[in-house]
């Protein structure tokens, strides 16, 4: 043979070794259960809440689109290369702009008729956390978080000082009346009637021009927003946000801007995004509960969420979604509805509203 | 024999049969390893820091009869059947009182010279919490925080509506200018120089007359302040106050205020405060990891605060004290130095300051 016939006779065998080898390396590679389920997966929530008997079909879609759109936005960043962290915010920005739920455009009143709102996310990769609590004059609260997280030797920034840093930051303030909504001033009156207290004319700010926003069906099951994601880089994180309580003191901290109470995000473990009674999720350090619990405990990600939900907190107290480093996913509450959604490089995307106990 | 001679005959050896009884039930009740160590027990720290090589007697002396004093106020509660509720807010108090201490009238200045004081206590028997963030204009914090967990629905309350809750409750207010002293602002020049920042040329607010206030002896290892108390009714207590960081943006809650993060107490297993770098705190829940890694691992609680210093802190971090439902104290610190004392119903009482490695 001379070369040219060595050549035609040796390049399809050379070629076929690569091939074989390349398939092999592929099939050592393939998931196991202790290896990676999912390249990246993403899940939601927008708050435990109750589940009314009359909630209107309009309203049901309404949620769920949401929820979809928000999921949509956070799978074409997965699936895109990007990280858990910006899946989280951007995620998250989607549903504080979304008036259907307590976080950034839709947040409750608290007594004095004001709006103070708390966020905050994590980086499981680095155990970096930022949060917001109080914040009164910023649209999008989880943006400030992160910044505080990245910019700041901080984890957590209270009241005029979040403000402040924030537009130090450059972030756009807005007036407190556009958080205004009819159907969050209802449920202060309501709120007040309940506690004893008199009603409240108006807000504590002049009622915007347009003041007719509303929103179909009231009282519905939808609250606080949170998201948890893992990349593709196995890097892990969490994001949180919320109004917080209708009537609440005003100054009252719950567990979302608290990492460690309410939202927790760590690469050996899982990602996780709290709703509910905030002091039972603080008092008990929830969030990194369900991280703690599978190390010391070996739970997966799902029993360390119902340990926490059944043995630790109380019927009622609310909700968790959390993501392992594997991708599992666990969603859960112990109210009668959390709006939830999950979705994964398997081409899973599902919502629901409902919990069936 | 008549009555009478019987009666004197069998009076005595009745009497000694129910002494011997006596003997018997508490010679059987003495403590053994699994039971009541004391009665009582209380701990207290006023701060991690480093221990300067020229830290002179006089103020080492000071700081000693300072922690000595307050913990005979604790003791003097303890043992007269008081609650650790109560121990541990009056001796917080005390050390709030004193400018030597980074809590109270001695709070370090944030980086816009002013003052913003956090706090919280935990009551062990219900896993009551309550804690204020960022309080500009109370003496005692300690206070406010425990009106928090007694008066209101919530656990946190900061900035603004901390000042106003604590009005309501006809807490005595103090201008910021009570905080004033001239250690801090020097150690606020100090932090700003090093950080690449202006000098400010005095506090956000007017000098108070008398603004000679000094304290032998600057840059002392004494900052943020904390007390743990077991009390004769098996109550476990913690409460824990700071200025904060010296230099903090305003706004900035460290892990002080959060039950947690800072301090944690659950009759089940320990009561803990915390001092050092709070967000190091905050992102690993480290007051209520202590408490679970005792119900987890089966540590006892000096190995459990050994383990979270050691094994998830950073040298360096800061310091710990911990007192277990039998009595037993822990107080650890990966810095130069504590400031700290114990005392129990065994007669122990004991100070110290340094740290050996």
């Amino acid at each position: 043979m001379n070369k040219h016939q060595l050549r035609t006779v040796c390049a399809p065998i050379i070629l076929a070794l690569v091939l074989v080898g390349l398939l092999t390396v592929s099939v050592l590679a393939a998931p196991s259960d202790d290896r990676l389920l999912a390249r990246w997966a993403i899940a939601i929530h927008g708050g435990a809440g109750s589940l009314l008997p009359g909630l209107d079909r309009v309203r049901r879609d309404s949620l769920e689109q949401s929820l979809r759109q928000a999921l949509q936005a956070g799978t074409k960043i997965l699936s895109t290369g990007g990280s858990a962290l910006d899946a989280v915010e951007t995620v998250v920005v989607m549903l504080e702009d979304d008036p259907q739920f307590n976080a950034g455009k839709g947040a409750v009143f608290t007594r004095a008729g004001t709006h103070e709102l708390d966020a905050s996310i994590m980086d499981g990769a680095r155990l970096r956390c930022g949060g917001v609590a109080g914040i009164r004059f910023q649209k999008n609260p989880i943006k400030v978080a992160r910044l505080v997280m990245e910019h700041t030797p901080h984890v957590l920034l209270a009241g005029e000082g979040a403000d402040a840093f924030a537009s130090e930051q450059r972030q756009e303030r807005v007036a407190q009346d556009y958080f205004y909504t009819n159907r969050r001033f209802r449920e202060l009156q309501k709120a007040l009637a309940e506690m004893g207290e008199k009603p409240l004319e108006k807000p504590a700010y002049p009622l915007p021009v347009d003041s007719r926003t509303d929103i179909p069906g009231e009282d519905g099951p939808s609250g606080t927003v949170g998201c948890v994601a893992l990349d593709s880089r196995g890097n892990l994180a969490a994001a949180t946000s919320t109004g917080g309580l209708t009537g609440k003191l005003p100054g009252r901290v719950g567990d979302t801007p608290i990492c460690g109470a309410g939202t927790y995000a760590n690469n050996e473990n899982c990602a996780v995004s709290c709703t509910g009674k905030g002091e039972q999720f603080i008092r008990n350090s929830i969030a990194a509960r369900v991280a703690v619990l599978m190390d010391e405990r070996g739970f997966n990600v799902d029993e360390s969420v119902s340990y926490c939900l059944n043995e630790i907190l109380e019927p009622g107290d609310g909700g968790i979604i959390a993501v392992d480093r594997q991708g599992r996913i666990s969603m859960r509450a112990t109210t009668g509805a959390m709006p939830r959604g999950v979705a994964d490089s398997a081409g899973r995307l599902e919502t629901a509203i409902g919990i069936d106990h």
